[in-house]
């Protein structure tokens, strides 16, 4: 059975749009959500805003109540008949959000045993046949194939192939099976 | 650069040890630290004996002050000159054993960068070409090269290559690294 690994944030969880929220309410910023959404915080933002964003990170709580993005529920669901599916983020740096992440998957994603749940760092441990994930760097160090799921920062590459949501994901990986059921 | 993942409980950390300590103390047993160092605690212990161990292990705090193996973290920060070192710990089956391991690894494997260290569930997910690990079921579940570390619930296993502690690690992978140094 072929092995996905699905990232957690701007994949499965829709954190860059917690993100915004939090800057255009509390931050003091000109920015608009449309300036926020069309590249990389990071890129974006001042330095010194920008850790106040790493500040807001590392906060407890922050990662527990994240939307879900769209449509992923039933698409993970869904691959999990074909597929063997394995969460992985890059949680390690952050440290207070092991646990969050840990009940937002229970409380989300109950379907998603203990088991094939990965807290890591570096992605290049994973041993799957693809991980999708937003962060190129993710996928450059991946040693299966990487589906770069579309997110503000990452929109200029052209590396790798990219899906813009769920409802892509589960053309790509569903699309016979669906014919077939 | 071969890689080299290793497992937390009863390889780098003493949880046995812990466990076996708290059982003579607060358990109401016959058994002797003689007998609880000689077999699985789950084949020595009445079920229900068994279950308040794992509410021990489900206690926050629990693997936090677990003592550290004995030669382990000089032998680490050594591999760590001639190999990739990744941290593997099945802590996913405990909730509350995330954050007190991701602290544990601060204190005593400050060395080890966040992004070497994996919380997983099932040990099948890692990519490296060995695993230390003292659980036969997670280095039949491994894809690379599996070695098993001495644990009294491992004592009757002949599948894989054993070492009895860190020394003899040290002794596997460093040998020759050692005569050039």
């Amino acid at each position: 059975m072929l092995r996905i690994a699905l990232d957690m944030d701007d994949v499965l969880a829709d954190t860059h749009g917690k993100l915004v929220k939090i800057i255009l309410k509390d931050f003091d910023t000109s920015l608009t959500e449309k300036d926020l959404n069309g590249a990389s915080l990071r890129s974006l933002l001042h330095p010194k805003q920008y850790k106040k964003v790493v500040g807001v990170l590392n906060a407890p709580g922050f990662f527990r109540d994240i939307p879900v993005m769209k449509d992923a529920v039933e698409v993970v669901r869904e691959l999990s008949g074909y597929y063997e599916i394995f969460v992985a983020s890059a949680a390690m740096e952050f440290r207070n959000s092991l646990i969050d992440k840990f009940d937002w998957l229970d409380e989300h994603f109950p379907f998603i045993h203990w088991k094939n749940r990965v807290l890591c760092g570096d992605k290049s441990i994973l041993k799957a046949h693809y991980l999708i994930d937003d962060h190129v760097f993710n996928l450059a160090n991946f040693s299966g194939k990487g589906i770069l799921f579309n997110a503000p920062h990452n929109l200029e590459d052209t590396r790798f192939d990219r899906v813009m949501n769920w409802k892509e994901v589960g053309e790509r990986f569903l699309g016979n099976s669906r014919d077939r059921v």
